[in-house]
């Protein structure tokens, strides 16, 4: 119907006649009268009670008045939840919110995202120290450990060149996470993600590598190094200091920790060449206390009460997207469940970070569907969080690590799909509301001009929507990204700050770490 | 210097071999192992004092000193200033902020905007009640009157379709501004801008038409409509209730206040059919009290000191982009400063609408540079107002009406000039840092290759940047955009709030309008 909509609205473009022009148009001046006239005569989809002043009124009164109601809560937080949508920009907010919303049957821009509905917002500068644009390891190490890196880079100092195995050698190079310095708190803690557990947001809880891509012995070999000089990441989170500490990991990556010769639950081989079974190691490391290794669903959904340590890996690579989960994939807001299921048996509270990993890869391939659909799959991990803790006492903090490409452009009428056509551009073909500056959605045809997207399934999941120029993998953005925060000392998250100062503030409403805090006063 | 380094960089990708590449790929994972390894190699140009720990700690531990630091601000707000960055998208911010610091000779990421310092940030949703994607009028209507509104219509419900004149002549479907709201509590009121002072930004303030063109009679008739039945906005600026009460109204726009046969102070021809001479009716409608007619910048930095009111009309059409400003042209800031002194003069206070209104018209063109460096200017006005007023009795409140589609994108090195050339892409063509989702600067070579940037003069002031669809003007976009406030009750702005909450906020601060305000309590 919203689909049908808008070719009527392609084909009046194309069939009103130039009018007189109004002398209003300058360089830059918009010229949008026929749009607007056409968008005009376009069925509206708003609903007619939008159409009064009242119910405006109405709704900014209520905004109003929950600002005027939230009190700034100073208590200690004894629970910190760090979410983190990778790759999680702006523009897929408002992309984000109207997919969601059209799902439920609505026009979608009035809708939230679950964390949207949090009462303090901040804006996160990204820029790395050699880079303008973050990527996935540099802004971890910000994010997390609270000093800003090289690209590439995790848990070390900016003297640490990317993929340079000596100077990372040097201990004093090494810094240490939020989720470590809880840890000396006495508190629980624990990592959640879908991406593979050793992919560089979550390392950034505890490792610290000069090369995100040394996940494994192998992948540090191929890079040119020795794994025994220069530990794989991996390894660490089995055997250095915060990651054998960690009550919780769940998410995928299973390869990274067996070895090339045994294949794994799933039928897949592993990807180490050390022989080192690093499953069994966790699980020998913890044969005195209660945990679970688990690589399936229904294992992780029915965890024995008692459980205090469990290893969940539920692929050899990455999750599977949201959309493409099977019986035996656990989805994010599961996973966070579990999670916080068993931190919350501490006495002293915890630390979990929360990554929806895949928003990212999803923008890589310039596929938006999955991108949007991924976001509201964090945003329920999000909603589930808060259900399950208590906002007197838990601080729940939602970013990014960097933005994307992705714009929403045009002038695409009231509840037009967000995944569709926004309008026509002066080449008389369509142009749709999401695209990307770079990436694999480039396409070029024989004739030269631009490809007609009118011919494609825009609703496949898998569709790779237009790019301006040609990338395998579509860059990253360096736009700020939203910082949104609820609980103690949420209401520290304001202004536009940098990315690196995150977990400081956490720091000081939880107690722990090296900075100020509010029990030093 | 910065671009020599960008050259080597991209020589260097190319000549790189292929190398074994570790087993991390997989749909979307990102695969930057190269780009990585030679932007290490690259001369760096990031501060050493970067690569400590000591030096991201202790900025992390001032922010968020500051932010402990920062107390409620609850005193009623005398004075309001709402500045308006038309188009300013949040990608815009981080390259303007980027584009700013490179120009003090710093790498430039690290600069922050003078409003980006200001103590609370909130997002806002820009949608209008038949759009996804707003114009500048139905958001003006948002964020001035408080209600949401259809494209294209300014201070109407949103039963008024667009360009409709017999609908717009009902009275009830009128709405008021936060402009008129003050004014009947006595406080005087103004409203400088960039654009004409009847474009659709600063409309909002005081008009209420079906159709945001209908800036002089002569636009209302071309468009096929009576300006006896729906007057022009001109009109409705010198002789409507709160038009006629604006104690300093200041911009471009002359031509819309001239009749055709009279040739303005630098040689343009008005644009009035109807014999009407606003300027001069201005004048005698003000026989009584101090005004003040100017139309260059000597005059307006010279104004009487008894000066109670201004009308400033700069130039025939819009005001010059800041680049472009003659020695008749005060700049944003000027007229700024020149607005505030007027209005300081009261007893109960000001509001005062400030309108950077030409970022949205260089991005229209793709004209990054333009776009940037208005940004710049209007940060400037914004920092000259803050040391003007004080910040314990004047709320100030920076936001944007929409956004646009540029993007910031690749992994340009630090401190890579953000007008320029951010990487190689797969067609071994370079491709630009900021580039557009659609617009004027779509270019198709005969070979149907992309257009080689590398020959461009991508520093000239005019140029257009690259866009994926072709577009004679640029559209906006529809992600969030910004909100930044200081003085009192700027706290309550926070949270994705809805774009027609603003003016709310201001009207509780500073005791105006219908609502709830502080006076009630």
């Amino acid at each position: 119907m919203l689909i049908k909509t808008l070719v009527i609205a392609v084909v009046a473009i194309q069939l009103v006649s130039a009018r007189p022009g109004v002398e209003n148009n300058q360089d830059g001046d918009e010229s949008m009268h026929e749009v607007r006239r056409i968008k005009r005569k376009i069925p509206g989809v708003s609903p007619d009670e939008e159409n009064t002043a009242e119910f405006w009124r109405k709704k900014a009164q209520l905004i109003l008045n929950d600002k005027l109601q939230t009190k700034e809560n100073t208590n200690r937080a004894k629970n910190v939840i760090l979410f983190l949508g990778d790759g999680m920009s702006i523009p897929t907010l408002a992309a984000a919110r109207a997919y969601e919303g059209q799902k439920k049957g609505q026009t979608g821009e009035e809708n939230y995202l679950s964390f949207e509905e949090f009462p303090y917002t901040g804006l996160s500068k990204t820029y790395c120290v050699d880079t303008q644009v973050a990527d996935s390891a540099c802004s971890a190490t910000a994010y997390l450990c609270g000093i800003k890196a090289n690209m590439g880079t995790i848990g070390v100092t900016g003297s640490v060149p990317y993929s340079e195995c000596e100077p990372s050698k040097n201990e004093s190079t090494h810094v240490t996470s939020i989720g470590r310095w809880s840890q000396l708190k006495n508190k629980r803690t624990g990592l959640v993600t879908t991406t593979r557990v050793t992919h560089a947001s979550p390392s950034g809880v505890y490792a610290s590598v000069a090369d995100r891509e040394w996940e494994c012995d192998t992948d540090v070999k191929i890079l040119g190094d020795d794994p025994k000089e220069c530990n794989d990441i991996a390894y660490q989170l089995v055997n250095g200091e915060t990651g054998k500490n960690l009550n919780v990991i769940l998410g995928g990556g299973r390869g990274k920790f067996l070895p090339k010769t045994i294949v794994d639950e799933e039928g897949q081989k592993g990807k180490r060449s050390d022989g080192v079974n690093l499953i069994e190691d966790w699980l020998e490391q913890k044969s005195g206390v209660n945990a679970e290794y688990v690589w399936k669903r229904d294992d992780l959904l029915n965890l024995p009460e008692e459980t205090d340590y469990v290893l969940g890996l539920f692929e050899s690579s990455h999750c599977n997207y949201d959309m493409d989960r099977t019986k035996d994939d656990p989805s994010l807001a599961e996973m966070t469940e579990a999670a916080i299921k068993i931190l919350q048996k501490g006495d002293d509270g915890f630390f979990l970070f929360v990554e929806g990993g895949r928003i990212d890869h999803a923008h890589h391939d310039t596929k938006a569907h999955k991108a949007l659909d991924e976001t509201v799959a964090f945003s329920d991990a999000i909603r589930r969080a808060k259900e399950l803790t208590n906002s007197e006492d838990t601080l729940i903090v939602v970013t990014s690590d960097h933005a994307h490409t992705m714009s929403v452009n045009g002038y695409p009428t009231r509840g037009n799909d967000i995944l569709g056509i926004s309008g026509i551009a002066d080449d008389q073909l369509p142009y749709s509301t999401l695209s990307y500056a770079n990436g694999p959605g480039y396409r070029k045809e024989e004739d030269g001009k631009r490809h007609n997207i009118s011919e494609d399934n825009m609703q496949d999941k898998e569709y790779k929507f237009p790019s301006l120029a040609p990338l395998s993998s579509e860059t990253h953005g360096g736009d700020d990204v939203g910082i949104f925060a609820t609980g103690p000392w949420a209401h520290l998250y304001r202004g536009v700050i940098e990315q690196n100062a995150i977990p400081h503030i956490m720091a000081y409403a939880s107690c722990v770490g090296d900075g100020v805090t509010l029990c030093d006063q």
